[in-house]
């Protein structure tokens, strides 16, 4: 049985009592929107160990690092090590995007993570595909749900599945007329797999095969934007819209079948046209969790792109988006090291508690209220422990300032905390 | 004569010229703006070499870099860098915020600098009062006047003046219930000099000396929000709004005498208040160019403070406001070292772009739309010639990719855009 299915049968789960617990919800509520399907936890029913988060309305806003191997780095270690520096950041989840050696690579990522684990299966197919048969398309709709159901087994939590990448929707893309076309990577596979072998995408066209495997293994399926836009110019058109409206149909069909459901979204996207976006997916999809990768606000930032990506992100998550893909500073230049998914995850959840502010989230506002008065109290070791990352706040503190004084070089005798506490505080002393 | 009493007779100066050229704007369109007191060109009489830049209304979003000495910090060579990296980064601006070796500091910016310079005074008057007095707040308002007066003839383009601190204002405050009360330096510092002499604030009292030394010299008055919030709990309150009030009516003295006048705006400023804060002042202050700190939308994030900064920035900015001033990673924390000051130029660049995207500045929609196509041509060299920063992009390629090669190190051979490419653009070929 899934959580939506218990939720609809009124049954409180334990994942759901400590979901309640840890957000400050009451348990009843968490259990009406997981029935009415505006909040997933995503728990594989055979993933051991596992501390569940939930996604959706009312919750705190969570964020997801990507790690993998690639081709040039098939480097299983090197990605391990990325998943601790994601967790030690505050990930609420973690993706496992590799290319190479991709079922190892999941089955250590499963083992060592703690926190929900995502997937895109037909990286692994079309892995193998190119191992086997020298192409990325060669292979079945049979391998493809094959693997679906091996990486359900191994316990992943939740799948990202392009499966509104369908001819109708390819169609309207070579009319639209884009700058970049397709950008997602497993929407890339589908569509050269679709075109070469002239067939409807089997996600869509064999989507109820998909719902039993996630049905069984309770897997979130996390509808992926196949066609999510690659830059500026090509955001909110036609081809990604007509993608949204299939989406939000194959929403209803999972939720029929009792699976938990979320929608992707982009991508590039202008910063007046961020809410918009929210407002589309919501509605469209029914109010099924959204799930953005960025937003990105503009393209001219490579390297910064975690900023452009925190401020989209914001925006996004302001205006309901429920969860948030860390964008790295390597976005758009290459495999991120372990230092941009670290500078990533705390972008992207600095965006998603400037969301939690504005949405009302149960502690969000308390946080920067103690953060307030310990700058106002000029207690240093309070600010530190408060931050969003008190290491690189404490090593910032000690490396430009000379000795512990109570005032910062930044202004040192000129502290307008120390003035006002002086003149308006009525001390009467000079300063 | 000033850049607003040239454009109110009519006269197109040589400043205008330059500046609507480099906006891509219509010179007598500017020279109306100016006129009406919605644009303004900081651009001292007496500054010879200075390249000049509009900001109001209609032009690219501007970004202000801070330098300057601080007590524990006293070298004017490591503030000459910071210049140095301010202008390379691509600050339009720069204020001297010096509060040791003030005199000897501005005027080695000043011949430093080809961009407008800003300062505040009131750090002038206040430092020679502690050499001299022992106390910051043992100065007359003749020694404030002699000071601004010192510094116009230097040729400082504009000047940070806290004329709407004002007893009245500091009733209303106390009456609030602040948590971090005043922030702003200067604006502690006239605080504390209005409570210990008993006094009102000489730049609100003998606000009509300040203005005929403004125009004298055609300095820019940017009336600094002393009341500015230290912390989201208070944001927007009372005391806050009762500056602005005043300032607003300061706006106006400052247009009569034929003064240029922005006004200066928070702070810290929670996402849902930000487009708010941009809308009063531009209604309570008649259209005045607005110029704001941040606004940084979180308090919890020292070490990220520029990418607070860069979220409150890209909305303010896209609601209206004209001028950024950076925020390094090092607020809350201490004074910024020239690798903060670089970083904090960057974010707070990307925040205006984005911003001019949303208010459609010439030029801002092409520059993404090149970088898109270069993208889908996997045109490395001009990715990185069109990058924000070409230095941080060109280092990121090189590191993260092993070799050379078409694709990059995050997909390699399952690139989406190579993809796309033979399926989409049918050339039979199987990747």
């Amino acid at each position: 049985m899934t959580q939506l299915e218990a939720a609809r049968r009124g049954e409180i789960t334990p994942e759901m009592v400590l979901v309640a617990k840890k957000e400050g919800v009451d348990p009843e509520i968490l259990r009406k929107r997981i029935a009415e399907g505006t909040v997933v936890i995503p728990a594989n029913n055979h993933r051991p160990h596992l501390n569940p988060c939930g996604i959706g309305q009312g919750l705190r806003t969570k964020v997801n690092a990507n790690i993998g191997t690639s081709p040039s780095r098939p480097d299983i270690a090197a990605e391990l090590e990325k998943l601790r520096a994601a967790l030690e950041a505050g990930a609420d989840t973690v993706m496992d995007l590799s290319t190479v050696w991709v079922r190892e690579c999941r089955r250590r990522i499963l083992s060592a993570s703690p926190v929900p684990v995502g997937t895109v299966p037909v990286y692994q197919v079309a892995s193998e595909a190119q191992d086997e048969h020298g192409s990325i398309v060669e292979f079945t709709a049979s391998d493809l749900f094959r693997v679906i159901e091996e990486q359900a087994a191994d316990g992943v939590d939740f799948m990202t599945v392009h499966c509104g990448v369908t001819l109708e929707v390819v169609e309207r893309l070579k009319r639209e007329g884009r700058i970049a076309d397709i950008v997602s990577r497993g929407g890339s596979i589908l569509l050269g797999w679709m075109l070469y072998h002239e067939k409807e995408n089997p996600l869509y066209a064999e989507y109820d095969r998909l719902l039993e495997i996630a049905r069984r293994f309770d897997v979130t399926l996390s509808l992926g934007d196949g066609l999510r836009p690659g830059c500026l110019s090509d955001a909110t058109d036609r081809a990604q819209i007509q993608e949204l409206l299939i989406l939000g149909e194959l929403v209803d069909r999972a939720r029929e079948a009792g699976v938990q459901v979320m929608v992707e979204g982009p991508g590039h996207v202008p910063l007046q046209a961020v809410e918009a976006n929210v407002l589309l997916e919501k509605r469209l999809c029914h109010g099924a969790p959204f799930y953005v990768l960025g937003p990105i606000v503009t393209d001219v930032a490579p390297g910064y792109d975690h900023i452009a990506a925190a401020i989209g992100g914001a925006l996004a998550a302001s205006s309901g988006a429920d969860f948030i893909c860390v964008v790295t500073p390597a976005e758009h230049l290459g495999l991120p090291t372990v230092e941009d998914v670290r500078e990533g995850v705390i972008a992207a959840r600095l965006a998603a508690h400037v969301a939690d502010l504005v949405k009302g989230v149960p502690g969000a506002w308390e946080w920067d209220r103690a953060m307030g008065e310990a700058r106002k109290a000029l207690d240093w070791e309070k600010q530190i422990a408060l931050a969003l990352d008190p290491v690189k706040a404490e090593r910032y503190r000690r490396e430009r300032n000379v000795a512990f004084e109570e005032t910062c070089s930044m202004c040192g005798s000129f502290c307008a905390m120390r003035l006002v506490e002086r003149y308006l505080g009525k001390t009467g002393m000079r300063c």
